[in-house]
């Protein structure tokens, strides 16, 4: 086996990544700027060495504290909940949300041995007692582990006054084609209709 | 800029990765073992160190002649010529061609200035009057490109005399449905029918 069938081997166990795309690309990289292959591999190799969960909201940062929890800038009284680190980056990137983030590390799922216990909702209500939050966001995702994890959400949290817990809508996607959308998107965009 | 979005501005770079695909690989990364994401990076990083082409037929290799032109075991009188090296993995994993190999390094384009001159003809001539080949085999891709570049192989061997000049069949691919098969390949395969 050479280093070619070597690195495509590894490639292939990356996720989207067939046996046909994996040499593909090993065969892409050989025809690389050597400098762009010793920078990406140097950046794979040492991520883990730079990047770890904030101790706070649990998103991935090179800090001791990530950029959000750590900034002046930011609305302390809006918290938004969110699965997995990569949905922070999403949700900040839509722009319009300027609040703190919860990272829940996952969504209840009992038939996969996932419980509110292996998720970090201990910290989430810490935060919640010891902050000013005014507002709870919960933007998990559509799905029965996400909606499952909003309703737990929302019970925890329904004997704190003066917080306001609310979900992402759910509905038809912006240039999306009626025609095309699934049924159960479609009964939640009618069931979430909104009055103009 | 963070370690993940330096590595996700890295990995847009590849072939077929967006943005978004992008950013999920880098997620997926750090939640990988370590010592997988440092062999992966190591690999990628050290590739153009022990990968270069064949002197003889110009497919990778980390020995100073490949596999291919080293070994005593293959036939010696069969030539099969392709665009490019990963074509020569492709072609041995077919596994009933065991003759010996010639990379061109691409196709005649002239729209793309590549002429004859920019690919590995001359190697190829030299190959062919100082070996033992008794049949060439083209393995072009069944494009403009490559037929163009086929044509121009036939038309140099013309003079050869005791040379056999062949090239892979074109037609249905197997398993596939004459419903879905594009007419230029149906076309090709009534073209290239065979007497039963």
């Amino acid at each position: 086996m050479n280093a070619l069938e070597d690195l495509a081997r590894l490639l292939k166990k990356l996720p989207g990544m067939g046996e046909k795309s994996a040499l593909r690309l090993s065969y892409h990289l050989i025809k690389t700027e050597p400098s762009f292959n010793k920078a990406l591999g140097e950046k794979i190799a040492t991520l883990q060495d730079r990047i770890h969960p904030c101790p706070v909201c649990g998103s991935y940062t090179e800090d001791d504290i990530c950029r959000f929890c750590s900034s002046d800038d930011r609305d302390r009284s809006q918290l938004c909940i969110v699965e997995q680190a990569q949905d922070v980056v999403s949700i900040s990137q839509a722009g319009i949300y300027n609040g703190l983030f919860h990272v829940l590390g996952g969504a209840i799922n009992p038939l996969n041995g996932i419980g509110p216990a292996q998720l970090s909702f201990k910290t989430l209500l810490k935060r919640i007692d010891e902050g000013s939050f005014k507002e709870i966001i919960i933007a998990t995702n559509p799905t029965e582990e996400g909606d499952t994890t909003a309703l737990y959400i929302k019970q925890i949290l329904r004997d704190r006054e003066g917080l306001t817990v609310s979900r992402l809508a759910s509905g038809l996607p912006i240039g999306g084609d009626l025609g095309y959308v699934d049924k159960t998107t479609l009964a939640r965009s009618l069931r979430g209709r909104i009055k103009l």
